[in-house]
């Protein structure tokens, strides 16, 4: 098992989790729940292959990623009472995820010879795309285009990651390395407050 | 002509029928029924298409799903006073639709040599997926994810077809006693009310 | 360069500023109007491709596209105090670019031997899903269920395209001459407030 998988299996607990605890939120019966955990888990790598033309999607081949999103989410409703800080519980695992997938996602992109542009845009979409679906299904604007800077964390990370795949031998620190630098830049920025700036000068338009 | 093929021009009428009662009752004009009806119809096969790499989806492939879905719309238009009862009507299409995609859905799963739980999955997301995107593009949850037991009934059909296919010659047979094991388990847990079990103890979150 | 590619880039342009103005009016920051930008500028063209088994995406593989949406972007995001009259601008970038992917998904439809009627709807789905992803994202009921004759003109495009790519040698001016009918038919239809017939006689349902 290379550190690859191991991180994208962790990414999908992740994920899996902060579906379920928005799912519950929102107080969906037990399928419900589920299938919002799995659309976070999959979603954004889903997407991914299929732009990609990776077919069949990746979870339809190895059945360890739908064991992992049944546990994740099995996990998150008997421990629903003790993750009553449920915000800040949830912050912390889409920022795993959105860590994961990130890398996840670009490291792709980078294999199949891409433009770096699309390589970052495809580790962006990775780690995004899963939360998109997970609020349009519950008929929220996608936080992601309202609030913090996900997408700015995810895109200093992919750059990192290409630049130090070229000059780092060790993959699997590279791996560790840029995923934890997007999780610290979401956290820092989520910490500072930083936002991107507005440019909305007229009160109504 | 198979059971099969028949089967599926038959769930396509229905959903097609349950997608443009909808859309008329969201007050659409003729184009946007249509469209809900068609997205209602094909939805669900099309996104297992799309997952499991079946490109061109099938309805692009055999013109007679769209000759199937233009008829089920115009009828239903047509007759919208007559269906005035529209939630008991809407319900039995949709009823008759979910079982029909169900089994299909499973089977495909079965054929391309998926694991089990993938083919429950995939026959549950082919009857369920259209509904799903109907409810999106109407601006509501979904209601699978708030209402009745939907999914459960198709996770019941597709183990049982699991099952009875390796256990009975006819495929027909198993084809129609599955879908209608779908269908009666639907209507009897919308008759006796069944839930799924709530987890809220807690007022608010 | 082909008439047929400048097209794709002039819509690709159009589609990213009507989406760019319609983020910008709800007030989303930077990263998120590039996104709704890139997305109604590539959504229809991206499910043509998903569906017809197309893949990767055309925008994968060209990143003059990438290039086109950005530079888009940043002149509307530049020029938004001149576009102050946003609606208008919004509805003739928003028409340009319908009329230039109506025929675009139309031709790829007819070359790769589908269906007319598969092509049409190729053309269609082509010159509308970008705007429907852009209203969904946005949380609206997408604006081709609601308002105008959206699909009327597409649908007229393609058929005209259908039957003029048979007569006329001069392919760009088939290209060039059916995209502008498109763009007439809807200014013409909004100009004389032109809808479908409505056939919902009870007030309510």
């Amino acid at each position: 098992m290379t550190a690859f998988y191991l991180l994208d299996i962790i990414g999908t607990i992740a994920f899996a989790m902060s579906g379920a605890l928005v799912a519950m939120n929102k107080r969906m019966d037990p399928f419900g729940v589920f299938i919002i955990a799995f659309v976070t888990a999959v979603g954004g790598g889903t997407m991914r292959d299929i732009l990609t033309g990776r077919l069949p999607v990746i979870w339809m081949q190895d059945i360890n990623y739908i064991y992992a999103i049944i546990g994740a989410t099995i996990i998150t409703i008997i421990f629903r009472k003790k993750l009553r800080f449920w915000s800040k519980t949830f912050f912390l695992f889409d920022t795993i995820g959105i860590g994961v997938f990130t890398i996840m996602g670009t490291e792709i992109g980078v294999k199949a010879g891409f433009h770096p542009m699309i390589s970052i845009a495809l580790g962006t979409m990775t780690a995004c795309f899963g939360g998109v679906t997970r609020d349009i299904l519950c008929n929220d604007i996608p936080i992601i285009f309202r609030k913090e800077i996900y997408a700015i964390a995810c895109i200093i990370g992919a750059i990192t990651f290409l630049i130090l795949q070229n000059l780092v031998s060790n993959v699997n620190l590279v791996y560790i390395e840029t995923t934890l630098i997007v999780i610290i830049v979401r956290l820092l920025a989520v910490y500072f407050k930083f936002s991107l700036p507005a440019f909305y000068s007229n009160t109504t338009s």
